[in-house]
């Protein structure tokens, strides 16, 4: 955590150094020149800023190469304390990396981590149709085997990061089967007051329904709808204690500073059996937020009056 | 109005006496012993409230005889400045009078208003079959014709008001068609704050939609049913400015202290182009109201102090 | 009835010749000619039809100055075998007559309905402000006494049509305080195939709810709402049985035949304890019905043939 | 395929034998006897299918700890002419296993796929502190590497169908961190007409929305609201051709021989510019679909009659 002494922030991250954690890491402008702190697991990364040991933690919530995108939702829904302080985008592309003086025609053996070789197999396919595949525990460990002599293998694939951090031969570059893949990462801290609203915001929440029945779904997506809100993220997670019981992982469109996203929360709140505000923090994509204006703050402001003017007795002017 | 001096306040009401609106009048209890002043119609009421001549008007709302609810419901939403402070149930229950010493087997010429003519005419089809009818211009002129001379009646169709104020001889009771029907009335003062809640509140209000499409209706519909509100009035007037332009007659159960109804309140405000409150005041039948627990006052400041802690960035407890 | 040898048809309508009523069925093309039966009440009108006497009845439906309107409504929703098979519009407009050779400067004892007569009340006290009322039992019955001597009236509040049937000085005309009143009629006959769509159709329910609950009116809504029906006309009408039950007077925009309204239909049956249909039929203003693209027949039909194509178990195209 | 000549089937699913998608084909009794072919990955099991090399294939839909299920559920959202026949579910629960005479305090280098290592995390560190990880390519190269020499680990984490194929040593049962995990399969095959329901079904489906904007979402869900289907599945997934746009993977109870799930897929398909049928089947848990009265297939039957009788112009009986 931050060092009182020196002030150097810890940031935890899903290590080692070439992760593509590290690159959403890297796109943090207060965060460059701060002392990265590689972890094995969210687990690890979460538990790192509730006790303290770091300021933050970057993880990835969507649509990860590296796993464990449910259980870090499952994570944040249910250990207390955190909040999401910003939003970060990286491609899911992947490179063939050799030792020095490595030439693609030779290779025949590629190490890679299970999940990123299903990602390449059509390229692998396509251009070494005679490889074999050597598992490796992660994207970076596949590329650090070929250097410190712990793998056989003539090849990694590994995140593009990891021309930055060790001496490979690039021997191939987007090598991935699907050219738009991007994963998702989030930034965490302990909970704080949301950064103020850029108007391009998203807020992330965790909801569980009253009880399983048709109707509880809609009652709850009416509490946005209601209020001109865009849901960009929507699953349903079982919730574990019991077969059929599911809470609700939600990305809203807006700022909980805003009227409407405000009062949504309050609406949420009443019907809920449980809400988990996890923040409101700037979109990665930097996305303007559009609504109508019906749902603007001085409509609520105004509203607010009027029912105050009301209650006083006062002629309405 | 309220005369400064004596401190008698005056009740305009549609004259004269003996009317319906007479005996909702007399379930008034600040009323007994102050000024009742009759009036020709709905509109001259509300104009002595508006400008002062009255301190309130007792007027038909709904399922009138004495005609003119349409006009009292479009009256409202239109002449500002009004507040519904009371609302009482009067039974549409008629009497047959004839000057004293009459007799039912002699009564040949009836004096009725025609719309308390076909409200009894199954009665009198059995019961006076040679019956020939003399139109009244009210219902309280029907009688008070036989005792001044201006009527060549054998009898007249009357409140049972009539009997308090005219020495008429009673020929038949109950003599409606349904012994069930009810007028509503409504006591209308200039704006005030509201009575404070009993429990077994009505709040009434006109709303006008946004559009005329398909959704608004609902959308307006929803602000009651999230939060647990139910309608017992519920009608659409045109507004008149332009075909296929409709205004809402809503009344709701419950207060406005009550925090679902302020809550639904801002809602109708914020969407609609024209919301009037007409005001919160305690049921005629005294019926309380029943509703979820979900949506009872306390869960509506929870969920405040919950979204203040949320803003504040203090960790959950 | 239509008689069998001539092939005469007859129409009731609230008489005598002269009334608004009488105005709408000479709105009737297939009516003229004909024979027109003049009776006292809606109640006798729609008896006439159910009972065989008349082939069809007109009967003011909404914001009529005959009076009734409730009358009907609730008719039409417990009479059994009817049908609502046109719909016509006629502007409240009144005339002021008097026997011929009377000049307005003499007018000073004016005979009127005694609604007719609050409908023209800014006129006649601005334009003859010492003149006193006289009531009349009905519309045309004002204008006729003074003709056949029973009134001592100076003049009579008619409708237009008065100018028709007797022989009457017009001493002014548009005496009617809101100049864009209009009053709804509608043609019921027994119950028969709905006639073919015009593209600018109307259909006309009386639907009860379920349960008096927060939510049961808006899933009634819904119904519409989610096939892309508008809504002319809603109105609670209380059913009567017991406080707080109430049904619904719904004008629906479309046709029994459109797909939409059909699914409408399915959707309403089974969810209310008692819809009754009361008819499919052109609207008066011939303005045909707009309705998004996603709602026309063919993406009914559509998706029928791809259910069917689902369970024949097929490969889709 | 099947084999005309034996009868024979084939079942496709992802080998090698002794995976938990092998345990999940284990729980099908038609399956029993017949050609199973292990495949590398969901895209080849699927391609069996289509190409008709398998009759059917076993793949995970929910929670697997193989990966893979986004990968499955977009491969059935877009590959055509698939139908899921059945749904099978099987508790991620693992083994700790060694070449025959090996003992638990003797493992130091333990062999792993990388994602069932992290399931197994605490285990690991609480019973062998000082172990160090091997990633293996699949659940069963970790216990295979053992015995052919290729692997120089003590032990191997594995599922427990291992034991039933190959000579290891059980070292260790029940090391999964989550003992209530549960992967849920379900069995595809090529379009055919569904199973007839069994009172316990679900239905899969993938719905895309028409546009991105607030209210979409809710008039999906309303499909189902309105007609009393219970979702146990919603997930929203990135569809790929655009920024922002999502489709919908959802499971409803109920059987699409059920006239409300007909009834909901109409409107579905006529909301939805692509709602892709992926089957209704038995659920794996055989509970009995509980549903309001109100939307029983009698329901739906009694209203189309009445319907047929409206149009048919008979009076109502």
């Amino acid at each position: 955590m931050t060092d009182e002494a020196s002030g150097i922030r810890t940031y935890s991250f899903l290590g080692p150094a070439g992760t593509f954690t590290e690159a959403a890491l890297a796109q943090v402008p207060e965060a460059r020149g701060q002392r990265w702190s590689p972890v094995r697991n969210v687990g690890e990364a979460l538990a790192d800023v509730v006790e303290g040991r770091s300021d933050a933690a970057m993880i990835a919530i969507e649509n990860s190469v590296d796993g464990g995108v449910s259980t870090a939702q499952d994570a944040l829904a249910t250990v207390g304390g955190l909040r999401i302080v910003g939003e970060y985008l990286v491609p899911v592309d992947f490179v063939l990396v050799g030792r020095p003086g490595t030439k693609l025609e030779d290779v025949s053996l590629v190490a890679a981590h299970p999940v990123a070789y299903a990602q390449c197999l059509q390229w692998l396919t396509r251009t070494l149709p005679a490889h074999a595949h050597v598992p490796a525990a992660s994207n970076v460990a596949s590329a650090v085997g070929l250097l410190d002599g712990t793998s056989d293998a003539d090849a990694a694939i590994a995140p593009p990061g990891i021309l930055d951090h060790h001496d490979v031969e690039l021997l191939a570059e987007q090598i991935g089967d699907n050219a738009n893949a991007l994963t998702r990462f989030v930034l965490v801290s302990r909970t704080v007051a949301p950064p103020p609203p850029t108007g391009a915001d998203k807020t992330s929440l965790m909801v569980e329904l009253p009880e399983d029945h048709p109707g509880a779904l809609m009652e709850m997506l009416e509490q946005f709808a209601t209020r001109g809100i865009n849901l960009s993220l929507l699953a349903s997670r079982p919730i574990g204690d019991a077969l059929g019981r599911y809470r609700f992982v939600i990305d809203a469109d807006g700022h909980v500073h805003d009227e409407r996203m405000a009062d949504a929360l309050l609406g949420l709140r009443r019907f809920s059996p449980k809400v988990v505000f996890l923040g409101s923090y700037p979109r990665a994509d930097r996305a303007v937020v559009h609504y109508p204006d019906r749902y603007s703050d001085d409509v609520f402001v105004e509203a607010r009056d009027w029912l105050r003017g009301l209650l006083s007795g006062e002629p309405e002017s």
